[in-house]
């Protein structure tokens, strides 16, 4: 079977065009059509081999949605013809500890879909039968791409850090993760509030369901905020003055960070002790949990912002990506109709 | 009602006799004739103001055993002649969200036992009667006096941040608080570690009943056991190399940290967030958290390692804790028999 992709061929470079043989399809694996494939930061690290893993031609894209083609020995489900999702893991080694208590993502033999294998900015793509999880019929799938990755980072911290619906809900960041936690929190029922360094992001942070915006910058917002928030996601990958925000949490109180800052996170010792606080990482979520996440999703009409560009664009969408000027998710129409 | 005790009449000064009159004994307060007092490090931090929260003559002391002895004005429980336990803390609001979901030691009106209030270097102590908790019969009064603060300080968290007999712990620092930290969790079933700085420790941490013994100077143990700890308490008030620290937690593990260093805790996002781990701070427990520590602790026999001096050696006591001597828990006999 040939696949038609668009690949990165070296660091840093713009995509172009790729075609290859995916070979016979292993047993346990499914193939699907891809329809649409979100844009992540996570792509243009790997793109850029910020993270020295990365081999070329690299075909990212890690937020998939499409149908199932093919379906390899031992499959029983999904079935061929279901419109399914695929986010960063497309394997595990299915008999660890964490793979048998449906903590899949914490597997040490965990797969990933676009790290030594080619991802969904192409038309086909493969992974193991689990991690294909079934999309609601209520979700558009264009709406549901970006959720396989960016919604389950924050979804799955809010649900396994212990949100409850009385709890205030901070998000730091309003971008393609942030705005996906605003609306999540706020479909929880929590009071939420949104942090940014962008004062002009305050009436798209209250669309998205923000009860308060609080401006990070200059005049003290931070500060007037301190001891206001139980559950503090930080979805900004930049240095942060941590004990600012640590001082933004209430007794018992957490901050998860799912965006990962380049320096170290320095926090006072005392100011986890008294108030009992803590600071959490947690890093996207199994297929149980995306599973149970687009369904909450479905009924909750939890869905990003998006804006589609046909495939052939990519470099487009990611330009866009690098420039922070995604509002507030790319995603790829890899299937034009 | 005049009470005997020992005083710091200036900061880091050794203490000195200090008679005062108590007053009427408020509504709701009992008064506890104090049988033995621990000396907790907390105690030298007060003496020698080194939070700047200290007033002289100040009388430290809130690890007591004694007998209640007078009852104000509404109190029904306890009665008068119980066997009781005070800790860091004697009172609270009673009526905040904390106070009444039995987190009363997050209570923002705690009221501390020796802080603007005489404590337990004394023949007398009182506080609000929830705080003076019954003391079982099973355990030694001498040897349930740390439990009061220190024990309840490490078992706090392997309660509340839901340690399981199946789970992997790990103690660093082997004193006061560490010793009790390895026999809560040997007797919890875990598979216990300690981790020390003191070599020469080794054997009588495997006395305290851990499985494990790893000397963090030198030679690299601390390397060889990474990823070995589901839950590792720090005990130790240093500045520890955290990031290997961090480097020890299986996926989803918790540093937790009851002993403050003086400088930040540093870490990488990075670290936390593959592996979903947690650093998280506790302080003491609440009085029902206290009641139930006490209980386990008789039921499994799980008592300090203590050396007692009587009261008027108190500064005795204090140097051998100042020095890092006691062994492991220093306990104060007010009332010679």
């Amino acid at each position: 079977m040939k696949i038609n992709a668009f690949a990165a061929y070296a660091a840093a470079e713009a995509l172009a065009t790729f075609t290859f043989e995916a070979g016979p399809l292993a047993a346990g694996e499914v193939e699907v059509e891809v329809e649409y494939c979100g844009v992540c930061h996570s792509d243009i690290h790997l793109i850029d081999n910020d993270w020295g893993i990365s081999s070329y031609p690299l075909v990212a894209g890690h937020e998939i949605v499409g149908t199932v083609v093919a379906l390899g020995d031992r499959v029983v489900t999904p079935e061929l013809g279901a419109r399914v999702g695929i986010g960063w893991q497309r394997g595990c080694c299915g008999s660890c500890e964490w793979c048998l208590t449906g903590d899949q993502n914490l597997c040490p033999a965990s797969r990933a879909t676009c790290v030594g294998h080619h991802g969904g900015y192409a038309t086909r793509v493969r992974c193991d039968a689990a991690f294909a999880v079934p999309i609601p019929g209520a979700l558009a799938p264009a709406m549901a791409a970006p959720l396989l990755c960016g919604g389950v980072t924050v979804y799955a911290p809010l649900v396994q850090f212990g949100v409850r619906p009385a709890h205030s809900v901070g998000v730091i960041g309003i971008g393609g993760l942030g705005h996906l936690a605003i609306r999540f929190a706020r479909a929880f029922g929590c009071r939420v509030t949104a942090f940014s360094s962008s004062p002009e992001k305050a009436a798209e942070a209250a669309r998205f369901g923000a009860h308060d915006f609080v401006t990070t910058q200059g005049d003290g917002g931070l500060k007037k905020a301190a001891g206001t928030v139980d559950f503090l996601i930080s979805t900004a990958s930049a240095d942060l003055s941590w004990p600012d925000y640590v001082d933004l949490l209430r007794p018992n109180g957490t901050l998860c960070i799912v965006g990962a800052s380049p320096g170290p996170v320095q926090v006072s010792a005392t100011a986890l002790i008294l108030g009992r606080r803590s600071i959490r990482g947690s890093a996207i979520g199994s297929p149980p949990l995306i599973r149970e996440m687009l369904s909450f999703a479905a009924r909750n009409e939890v869905v990003p912002q998006i804006e589609i560009l046909p495939l052939r664009q990519v470099n487009d969408a990611l330009d866009k990506v690098r420039a922070n000027r995604a509002r507030y998710r790319m995603v790829l129409a890899v299937k034009e109709r």
